[in-house]
């Protein structure tokens, strides 16, 4: 497996934090237990919860790929049957994914919460489990349970060194591990998030990342984190591509212990501005998260926004926007450095839209190249007639690894969506073409 | 323009014919009129039916993109007003798509059907206009205009070579021109297809290939025609893939002028034998012709067929073979000769099905690989439990340049579909990345 011998690059000190001030009452760390077959390769994260004075809130969005990987079955009946209280642990594996593994690979994904659940002394089913890799082969299971009491006991911590490894730990193809933490003032309190993600292949909406998960200690209930995860990751990880393709693993998570103190934000109207403005900050924090699994799609040289305005709904808005992120001659050109915005109006005009006719009319679509430099923007298309473009600046624009393709849909219904994504490759390819050996 | 001097490669020894019997009253020519750079590229084609005694008849089926180019636009009016009837000749120029060109665009196709009416002494309207290559540039009109009569009066005729000259006019990234012909008997009278197209990129389903027309010298009205035409490319040009994208300009067209004589097919339930014998002839000729567009997909390597069986309908089927055949990892796993399945599985996952839970049951799915030497095909997962596969074998197969998946949904229904894709290649990336240079 390439993927551990990548995960040095240029991109990580741009990419990676040297420091973070992280959420009270949380250890995390990674080891590695031998999934991965390079013994210098971390393949086994565990986060815990320590603290012990409320039960903590657990929310998670999960993968709607119909062949769902055993941990995603597994997880998935622990949450609901926790009704999201008191979920302490989340224990990941890279390196395999245990999906399609049959009755086997469902045992396995309840062994490792069970030997997680026992280790830390916690009572049982609560932990989700993760796991991320191949698909189709067993786990070597006992490597992992017999790796999960060494970890828990004597690498676990709150120290900035804990938290990447546990971002290390759960790696594939990524060239950098994936870590942020942000802090934040409701009213007069201050409350801190940490989040980390693994992304590369296979990453596409409806569930971008593979997998990721992010804690907080706000105090906030479950059924009120879970559906401001639900809206965080439609607008961030079920708003980036990579190539399209959706995973049978993939998994956000969330768990906020208020250990910070402070009122506890519920759906109810009296905690309305409270709760609005948790979510902005989670949808922020999310979004800058995933952008992160854009920022190194496997061979990935562009960071490129899609920004749909003025379409009938943000339901078109996004499908159009998604299917521009998701054309392959699109991403090739982004690559090639091509100005061939054809390809920008072809994937426009086959996009899945509800409104037919009136979702997409060409005589009012514009589109432009803005440059994140603060340059002025290229205009490719007005009111559906071409612009004269001039090449040399579109060349100039498209030197720069970041830009924003703005699509103006001119329909009148003022909705949009922002969708981000990468070019498509040579080392993609090369990526992917031989990613089991 | 990379394109033409792409144009010879080894696959044109195993894919052009030689030799061709040609279906009666018509002649056909292709010549260089200056779209593209090369001078020594073909870039105008034209076909024109003779036989004069009756009436011919056509049909097309066009790219449901929405921003359609200015020849389908042109095309599609012509073809509405004639009701089918009349139509005898097909304008093609290669090298510029004619697309997203605006008002000038329309007035530039209206042109070449304009000045071929008129030098062919057609009855005005009666020609069908096709462009491809680069969207979003005007046509250099005056050399198309100027090409015309001289393509008309100088280089028309109904040898091998000038069909060969012809689908090669119409090719862009295609490395060999694709031309096909067949004769079938309806009862005791014998009728002549011959049938040409490009593909290469943004081969898709709603619309396949960029472009293709065939003609026959078999009588049937224009309604049994366009029924047959809609049935065929559903099952060929609709049913392959190469990069997911659905081009504004795909065009598949068909001209029938009855020159062979016999009883004259239509709709009627009298003329039911005749008229499914015809469907059927048409139809694989349609898959042959379709399936050199995969066979010559940009950078591939294999050629694959995606076979769905025991769908709960037609349409699932179709969607779940569709799914696994664009898929980017899926493609880029076949070109590394990875027998990475999981990524079969992970694609019939996020398929876009009607009937839910009911449409894909993963305890019910099986898949293999079925090598076409013969050879005894490779269980990969039987009723959603993996097989200990043997790589060597996997290995084996896939060295092949052909491959079937075979899915076996299992869900009783009974219906089955197949599909045709190619691999995604480092020269794929390559092609598509500076296309415009």
């Amino acid at each position: 497996m390439r993927i551990v011998t990548r995960c040095l690059s240029d991109k990580a000190a741009r990419f990676v934090p040297k420091t973070g001030v992280y959420p009270k009452g949380y250890v995390v760390g990674g080891i590695h237990c031998g999934v991965k077959k390079n013994q210098e390769s971390l393949d086994l994260a565990l986060l815990h919860n320590t603290f012990a004075e409320q039960e903590a809130s657990a929310a998670a969005v999960f993968t709607t790929n119909k062949f769902k990987a055993a941990p995603v079955q597994v997880s998935q009946r622990i949450l609901k049957e926790s009704k999201g209280f008191g979920i302490n642990s989340i224990v990941v594996n890279s390196g395999n994914a245990n999906a399609v593994t049959g009755l086997q690979g469902i045992k396995d994904a309840e062994d490792m919460v069970l030997v997680t659940d026992s280790v830390l002394e916690s009572k049982s089913s609560s932990t989700l489990v993760m796991s991320t890799g191949v698909i189709g082969n067993k786990l070597p299971i006992d490597n992992i349970l017999s790796g999960i009491p060494k970890l828990a006991l004597n690498h676990l911590g709150n120290t900035h060194q804990h938290w990447i490894d546990c971002a290390k730990a759960i790696c594939t193809t990524d060239t950098f591990p994936k870590l942020i933490t942000k802090q934040f003032k409701l009213n007069e309190d201050t409350y801190t998030l940490a989040g980390l993600c693994k992304g590369a292949g296979m990453i596409c909406p409806n569930m971008a990342t593979l997998l990721g998960f992010f804690v907080t200690d706000t105090p906030v209930t479950p059924s009120a984190l879970q559906q401001i995860l639900k809206y965080a990751v439609d607008r961030s990880f079920n708003s980036i591509s990579v190539d399209g393709d959706m995973s049978t693993n993939d998994t956000i998570a969330a768990i906020a212990n208020g250990a910070a103190g402070g009122e506890v934000i519920d759906l109810n109207a009296s905690c309305g501005e409270r709760y609005a403005a948790l979510q902005k900050e989670i949808t922020s924090f999310a979004q800058e998260l995933a952008q992160l699994v854009v920022r190194d799609g496997e061979g990935a040289t562009k960071f490129i926004t899609i920004r749909v305005k003025d379409g009938l709904s943000h339901k078109d808005a996004k499908s159009i926007a998604s299917s521009v992120a998701n054309s392959s001659l699109f991403k090739t050109a982004m690559y090639g450095k091509d100005a061939n915005w054809g390809r920008i109006l072809c994937a426009i005009g086959y996009a899945d839209v509800t409104n037919g006719n009136n979702s997409v009319i060409p005589s009012k679509t514009s589109v432009k190249f803005i440059p994140i430099d603060g340059s002025s923007p290229l205009q490719l298309l007005t009111n559906g007639e071409p612009e004269k473009v001039d090449e040399e600046r579109a060349s100039e624009i498209l030197q720069d690894e970041d830009l924003i393709v703005e699509i103006d849909l001119g329909t009148g219904g003022g909705q949009s969506a922002d969708f981000w994504t990468c070019d498509l490759s040579h080392e993609y390819i090369t990526i992917n073409g031989d990613y089991r050996s």
